[in-house]
């Protein structure tokens, strides 16, 4: 019997990153905890972005995961509104590889398939599935469980991967 | 007579991060040192980040300046790039936060009007100036002048807001 890897999912944005940690052991996933960490409009990027890693920090030293999960958030707005995105993304991308977490990313169409089994599903869509495949973390919010989508897709791609390897 | 101020400025890339430290006392500017920290293509954006924070986090540490401030990169490309330099850009502004120094930002016209006298002043007449305002710094790349050019327009920020508050 292999013991459980801890995946934490992350959904990065400026004002609202989701966060979701799963077990995994074979192919039962069982559900930790989940949240959001926030920053306030009115201070500084800078302040933001540092608040961001804190909050982050703090979450993977409390829930010490083995691996982290990034969603690829695409953004179809205006450079400027993707550089911010961007600069909470890069911050989110830090923190657990800072850890020495090894960190997948996933872009969202790659979530949605991999939890609801199309790339175009909503965001209802998404937390349904994640309530169902996870009973204890229903009722969360859409960027915790997106937060939830990204660390079980992740757990799939795993899986996958090792098998792969096992076979060769 | 006051204590010099050292000013870190940082220009930011996820291929290319130009820094410049520079010590202001009054109105005299002068060059401490300057250098590029850069990440490899093939590496994962998680990595490349990762390694960006460890070396930025160390130049810091050995400068030890009191205060940053970082470009505020404008990018007309399409959202994907953006979403790039915006994650490195927040590695960038984040390392001097978490030294707990405090970051200013300024855009490109503003670093440019600051340190030529126009905003839109190319890249070389941008290090023709800072190897004048900066005699030591002759000869560096355009990367490391434009972080000595913000490091500058902070500086000349920073004492304009100081002679406002004395008046008040």
């Amino acid at each position: 019997m292999t013991l459980p890897m801890r995946i934490l999912g992350l959904d990065p944005g400026l004002r609202t990153t989701g966060w979701g940690v799963i077990d995994v052991q074979g192919s039962n996933l069982s559900h930790v905890d989940h949240g959001i960490v926030t920053s306030k409009d009115q201070e500084t990027l800078s302040s933001r972005l540092h608040s961001l890693y804190i909050q982050l920090t703090e979450i993977i030293l409390h829930y010490n995961p083995h691996e982290a999960a990034v969603e690829e958030t695409f953004v179809n707005k205006n450079p400027l509104s993707a550089l911010k995105l961007g600069a909470a993304r890069g911050v989110v991308l830090l923190a657990p590889a800072q850890a020495g977490l090894t960190v997948g990313e996933y872009s969202a169409n790659k979530v949605k398939k991999s939890v609801v089994g199309v790339g175009h599903a909503d965001k209802a869509q998404v937390a349904m599935m994640v309530g169902r495949l996870l009973p204890k973390s229903r009722g969360v919010t859409n960027d915790a469980a997106d937060a939830l989508a990204v660390a079980i897709c992740h757990a799939h791609h795993r899986s996958f991967h090792q098998k792969i390897k096992a076979m060769s």
